[in-house]
């Protein structure tokens, strides 16, 4: 004898509509993926509880995201990139490595990595998480094609690839570790 | 004065790589999706700890795969639909219920949902759960579309779009709801 109720019963004062961004998607537990946050998002990312973003660009926040992620206490840990062609084939490995390790801190979690597209700079970033929690290259590469679309770049992927010998230098607390990774 | 290790110091005993299925992906906290599984996927399905499956082909299993959900403890819950070309046409109103219905359960989480290929009929169910959690149209059939490719199917797109208007006739236990299922 359990009352069960239609959504419809709940939801009186629920919007009618969300609008997730652009190739949002949840990567694991605690951790979230998007293109640029638009206005249009935020009732929708208000609902994640975000604690922090990794921000892939080099360019300055608008003033209302940052204006979002202020009341939304969100902090921003911005890993700038340059979104030429072929962005990773010059970024620093520390950056990687930096973003990687607050990836693998629940401390930082629920996170939300974005960059402009949420392909390429996202795409790679997430590559290099699954290739540390074991994935084969064809899953990684199947999964970066899917948000990269006709977009997919071979020097992505390649950096990708390379990134799995060095992923030794990636130190992180144990104790930190989201449930999913399997060091 | 924390100890920060390499993901290799700790992983002497993982196996170097791991084979995620088809289209495999993470829905929500406790929901995962993907193609058929296969004997080279068993050892990374086995880390998700599944407890059940939706499993939306009429076929029967194979006995592998049988066996291998008998060994890990979990349940099957068949709702058969057809491959044929624009299966969920005809699909009963109450076999797509009665799915939703488990997805908005805690007490079979983690599930598993998986067709064949994890592009139509996966993506169809997926896409009623997002209708039901308030997504856009828009966001909806992006996430549809990122899977099922140049497969894509406007009859499935338009299944989720009718759907819409049934949705009060899923009845559920709100003490059951899943953290993120917003009613």
């Amino acid at each position: 004898n359990v009352d069960l109720v239609s959504s419809q019963d709940l939801n009186a004062d629920m919007p009618d509509e969300l609008y997730p961004p652009k190739n949002f998607a949840m990567v694991e537990k605690g951790i979230y993926r998007s293109a640029y946050p638009t206005k249009k998002n935020f009732d929708f990312l208000a609902k994640l509880g975000l604690k922090s973003v990794v921000y892939l660009c080099q360019e300055e926040y608008s003033r209302q995201v940052l204006q979002f992620y202020r009341q939304e206490g969100i902090t921003v840990y911005q890993h700038g990139v340059s979104g030429n062609k072929e962005p990773f084939v010059d970024i620093s490995d520390e950056m990687i490595y930096s973003a990687l390790q607050r990836l693998l801190d629940v401390s930082f979690h629920p996170i939300l990595i974005h960059c402009n597209q949420g392909k390429h700079r996202t795409g790679s970033l997430v590559g290099c998480l699954r290739a540390m929690n074991h994935w084969s290259m064809a899953a990684i590469f199947d999964e970066y094609r899917r948000f990269a679309g006709n977009k997919a770049r071979r020097a992505d992927q390649q950096f990708i690839e390379l990134f799995h010998r060095k992923f030794p230098k990636v130190k992180t607390d144990p104790r930190q570790h989201p449930v999913w990774f399997l060091g």
